[in-house]
C-alpha cells in the first residue's frame, strides 16, 4: 500500500499582509501531479487545513477544489484531520456525507479510535485519525480528571485504541501534536501549556507501523524512521528559510514499512532571506526576482527609503533589516530574535516583571496561563 | 410526487439580540415529525439556509444534522439554493460530494438551468434550481450587458431553461426572489434597487407546473395557486406576530399539481404583541408565558423599570414601547414606524435632505445606489 502524507497546508494564511493562496494553488496542483504520477492508494492530510477558524473564501474554494479532485477526478480516498489552527465545529460539517465519498475528516475525539480500514494484497490497513485535542477535550471524552497533560490525553487515546488492535494487521497512526524532540520553527502557533508542557513522548507510538503528523513545519522523522512530519506544503515565514519542503510517500509490505520517499515540492515563489549591502543588491544580479525576500541589510549609515528602492528590484521584498544600521545594536537584535520565540506566557511574565519591578509568583503564573489557554481555545472554537 | 416546500430558516439569527438556536433546533424537529408522518419524496429549502455570511457554529452544526438527517436517517433527497442572506461561496463548500447523496446544494448561476430530475409513476419532474442572484451576475454570467434588473436577470434564467423543456413532462421552479404582489415583513432584508426595482413579474413563470419559492416570511400564493412562498419556519420579528407560519406540501399527478397543503408549524415560543396598562400586565392570567413578548404600553405617566417588573412576569419579554406616554406623541411613534419600512437608498436620501436643506438629486441618488449595493454585496460575499 502506497501513502501519500502531507500536513499543514494552512490555507488562508496572510505571510506580512500578504494572501499565499495563489502559491498554495500552485503548490497544491505540483502535489496533484505527484498523485498522478504515483498513484498512491490513500492520501493523508495531517491538520491545519485551513490557517484560522474562519478563513476567507478563497481558502475555502481552494480545499474545496482540491478535496473534491482528489475524491473525484482522481478517485483516492483522503484521510484528513483538524489541527490546532482549524476549527472543529466548523469544519465537521458534511462531515457524514463526506464519509460515503471516502473523504474521512475527523474533526473530534468521539469516534476518533475506531479506525478506518483500508485493504491491500497482504490483508488490512487500520487508519486511527486522532484530531488536535486540548488535555480538556480527552478529560471530558473520557471522564478522566486524571488527564492534565497533551501526553496523558495521547495516552488515554492509544490506551482505548490498543485494547482492539490485531497484531496481524498493521496500523497507522495519524496525529496533529508536538512530538519530545521535534525541531519548531517560528511559525508553528504554540500550543497550549497548561499541565506543564505542550509535548508527547515519542515512545507512546511504538505499537503503530507508520505515524502521520503534522503541526511541526520542517519535515523530519522523530527519533524513529516511521515517526514522521511531512512539514508544511510552503515555508511560511523566514524562519523557514532554509526548510526543504516535501510531501512524503510511503510504501507498506506485509509487515510494516517498506520503503520511503520524500518528494520535493517547489514552490511558485521561493522564500529567502539575502544578507548584503544596497547598493549591491540595486546592482545585483537576480534583481527581478518574484521570490519572496526578507532583506538583511549591512550598510551603517542613514539610507533614503531603501525598501522603496529594493522592491523595485525585488517586487516581492517583504522586510527588511538594518544589521549594521548603528541604531541597532547587535543586543538590540538578539533580543527581538528571543522575544520572538517566546510563549504567550513567558512574553507575559516578562512584560510583568518589567512593569512591577518584581518577578511574577506561582500563582499568578498559573491564573494567566489559564486565561491564555481559555482565550486560545476561544479563537480555535470560533 | 410528494413535494415538501419550506425556506428562511435563517440559522443563527438573533433577535433583539437573542440567538433562535433552540427555537430553531425545535421547529427542525416538529419538520422532521412531519417528513416521517406525510413521507414526501422530495425536500425543498428555497434559500436563507443562514441568516449570514458567516454563522455561528451553533447554527452551522444545526444544518449539519439537519441535512444529514435528512438525507441518512430519513433517506429523502434535498433541493436546497442560497439566497440572499447566505454566502454562495461558503455554502460551495462540499457541493460536488453532496450532490452524490442526493444533496443538491445549488450556491451560484453557473449551472443552475440544467435540472435535477425525479421520477415519479406518471414520468420524469424537473426541479430547476436558482439561487439568490444580482443583477450583475446574471450580467457577467450570460455576458449581457443589457440585464440591469433583477427581472432581467431572472429572465435571462428562464429563457435559457425554457429552451431545454420538455412539454411532455413536469417542471417546478426553485427560487428566492421578490415577486412583485407579495406581502413583505420588516424582516426580510431589502434586496438590491439596483435597476430601479427588486421587483420580478409572476408572469415570467407560467412554464412551471409549481413554483416554490423563499424571500418572504409569510406564507402565499402570488397571483396564482401553484405559484409560492414557503414563509419562514418562525416569526422573526414581532411584525411578523400576526403570521402563521407553516411548510407547504404538494402533491403532483400526471400533468400538474394535485392538491397543495399548508401544515401549520407550532414553535417552542410564540412572537406576540401585547397592548394594556401596566398594572394589568402585572396582574394577568398568563404571567409566565414563555412566549417572546413586545409590550404596549398604555399607561401615560413616568413609571419606575418597567421593563424589569414586566421580565418578572413575561421572562422573555424583549422590547417594550410606551404608546400611551405624552413623550411619544402619535405623530411620533407613526414616524418612526414609517422610517423603519424605509430602504437603505430612502433612509439616507432622507438623512441628505434633513442635513442639507435641500433634495438630493439624480446624479448623488444613483451614485449612493451604488454604494449602498456594493456594500450589501460585500456582507453577502463575506
Amino acid at each position: 500500500m502506497k501513502i501519500l502524507h502531507t500536513a499543514d497546508w494552512h490555507l488562508g494564511k496572510l505571510v506580512h499582509q500578504l494572501h499565499m493562496t495563489e502559491d498554495q494553488a500552485y503548490v497544491l496542483n505540483r502535489i496533484r501531479a505527484l498523485i498522478i504520477e504515483e498513484q498512491p492508494d490513500v492520501i493523508i492530510i495531517a491538520g491545519d487545513l485551513y490557517d484560522r477558524a474562519v478563513p476567507p473564501k478563497e481558502a475555502v474554494e481552494l480545499l474545496n477544489n482540491t478535496l473534491t479532485e482528489m475524491i473525484f477526478d482522481l478517485g483516492i480516498p483522503v484521510l484528513a484531520i483538524t489541527g490546532n489552527h482549524d476549527s472543529s465545529d466548523r469544519l465537521h460539517f458534511g462531515s457524514e456525507m463526506f464519509r460515503r465519498q471516502q473523504l474521512y475528516l475527523q474533526t473530534h475525539i468521539e469516534g476518533c479510535t475506531t479506525p478506518v480500514t483500508l485493504q491491500d494484497e497482504f490483508g488490512s490497513v487500520h487508519f486511527y485519525l486522532i484530531p488536535y485535542m486540548e488535555p480538556a477535550d480527552a478529560r471530558r471524552a473520557f471522564e478522566d480528571d486524571a488527564i492534565v497533560t497533551h501526553h496523558q490525553a495521547m495516552e488515554a487515546v492509544l490506551t482505548n485504541i490498543q485494547a482492539t488492535m490485531n497484531e496481524q494487521d498493521r496500523h497507522v497512526l495519524i496525529g496533529h501534536a508536538f512530538l519530545a524532540g521535534g525541531m519548531e520553527s517560528e511559525s508553528e502557533e504554540r500550543l497550549s501549556m497548561v499541565g506543564g508542557t505542550p509535548y508527547i513522548d515519542v515512545d507512546l507510538f511504538s505499537a503503530f507501523d507508520y505515524v502521520a503528523l503534522g503541526h511541526l513545519h520542517q519535515p523530519q522523522r522523530v527519533k524513529h524512521e516511521h515517526i514522521r512530519y511531512a512539514g508544511s506544503i510552503l515555508k511560511y515565514s523566514f524562519s523557514e528559510a532554509n526548510h526543504k519542503k516535501s510531501v512524503t510517500m510511503v510504501t507498506l509490505n506485509g509487515s510494516g514499512i517498506d520503503r520511503i520517499e520524500q518528494h520535493p515540492l517547489s514552490p511558485k515563489r521561493d522564500m529567502i532571506v539575502k544578507e548584503g549591502y544596497l547598493q549591491e543588491f540595486l546592482e545585483g544580479e537576480d534583481a527581478g526576482s518574484e521570490d519572496y525576500v526578507h532583506i538583511k541589510l549591512l550598510d551603517e549609515g542613514q539610507l533614503l527609503d531603501p525598501m522603496g528602492k529594493l522592491r523595485k528590484v525585488y517586487p516581492n521584498a517583504l522586510s527588511l533589516e538594518r544589521v549594521g544600521f548603528l541604531g541597532n545594536t547587535t543586543d538590540t537584535v538578539r533580543h527581538i530574535q528571543e522575544r520572538k520565540k517566546m510563549s504567550h506566557l513567558d512574553l507575559f511574565q516578562s512584560f510583568y516583571e518589567n512593569v512591577k519591578g518584581k518577578e511574577m509568583d506561582e500563582n499568578r503564573r498559573e491564573y494567566i496561563a489559564e486565561v491564555i489557554q481559555s482565550l486560545m481555545k476561544e479563537e480555535r472554537d470560533q
